[in-house]
């Protein structure tokens, strides 16, 4: 029983890598989609989005088919609970990825990101991508050590929110309304997506240790 | 064994009903401190979000422990991972709320909110408060008729949201980028809150007729 149980819950595990694969290739081609105003990129991502929302829905249906076969005792359920909630987290970064892509698509052919704000919007998107891989690290090897660093890389990621939403309100800034809205929500997707990606590793660290990550 | 358990399901929808409550006080307070620039509400909405995350965290402690004691059936397993989701959308509004209050904060003693947007903002603030109203009774009485409702009023607040970015960007709209930001946040943060009021309207209309809601 319990090594069936061991043998679902890597199971689990593998779905959780899935998605985490997904989401980083969505946030990466999102990130290249707004950059350089790429529609067919764009509308790749757009479309992938269902598949990450399908690996979330099976995730999630075979955690609760877990508890029902295997009457699991409190502290694994805590750890499978912790999968549906991973998961949903997981499911919102793809999500926010998206809204990433559409913003591409909305201003194509123009581009979304004025050349003022490229840099930026691309140390943003590198951040993404780098949490994102030390989350899927942090899954895949419980790795506790790298689930404290996300912390940190997201107070990087914070760091250049406020620095692009000074960028927009300096009186010697691009004072255009609609670009300012829409590098605004940019910035706020990314901060959102790392946002989840530190979640993730604050719950793994928690199931791996018992205590909660100190921040 | 099952009048137990479902005395503990009316103790868990009895939580939920706590976090509706404290919720709706919080987007109706955190609205009335922008609209009027009233600091000691805007703190009042930002300590008190502490309360929500409290029952949040003891609403999920009491499921578990029921998934623990009762071992319960898939279908009651899926009421209570249900619960859970509807926790975390309840915890995520109450974050929303704060974030209108904590912008209220930033600006005072000066508006947020410029005198041309005080009518949309306070008909986003009437929606969302409607919209948790609904979705208190939708809790209350698994009231699927309600449920349905409110993915329409969801469609109002989205149209909300749409009018003011668009008065945002009016050629002759005020073109001060900081209060155009602000002003997109807010609206951002009505349009995020109404949508967890849908989803956990959806849970409650899947759990309660087993067929997911048509929007």
């Amino acid at each position: 029983m319990r090594d069936s149980f061991h043998e679902d819950l890597e199971a689990i595990t593998a779905l959780q890598l899935k998605m985490a694969v997904l989401v980083k290739d969505a946030i990466e081609k999102a990130t290249a989609s707004l950059l350089t105003s790429d529609l067919a990129l764009a509308e790749k991502v757009i479309e992938e989005d269902a598949q990450i929302d399908l690996v979330h829905h099976d995730l999630d249906e075979r955690v609760i088919d877990l508890m029902a076969r295997q009457q699991p005792v409190a502290s694994d359920l805590r750890a499978l609970v912790s999968a549906i909630r991973i998961s949903a987290d997981l499911e919102r970064m793809g999500d926010l990825a998206h809204h990433l892509a559409k913003l591409a698509r909305m201003r194509y052919p123009g581009s979304a990101v004025p050349p003022e704000f490229t840099d930026l919007i691309a140390s943003m998107g590198t951040e993404a991508s780098r949490i994102t891989e030390k989350m899927t690290v942090v899954i895949e090897f419980r790795d506790t050590a790298r689930a404290l660093e996300i912390e940190k890389d997201d107070d990087a990621m914070d760091q250049l929110q406020r620095k692009l939403i000074a960028a927009l309100v300096d009186p010697n800034g691009p004072h255009n309304v609609e670009t300012s809205i829409d590098m605004a929500f940019a910035s706020r997707y990314y901060e959102r997506f790392s946002d989840h990606a530190v979640s993730i590793a604050q719950r793994i660290y928690y199931i791996a240790t018992g205590e909660f990550a100190k921040s």
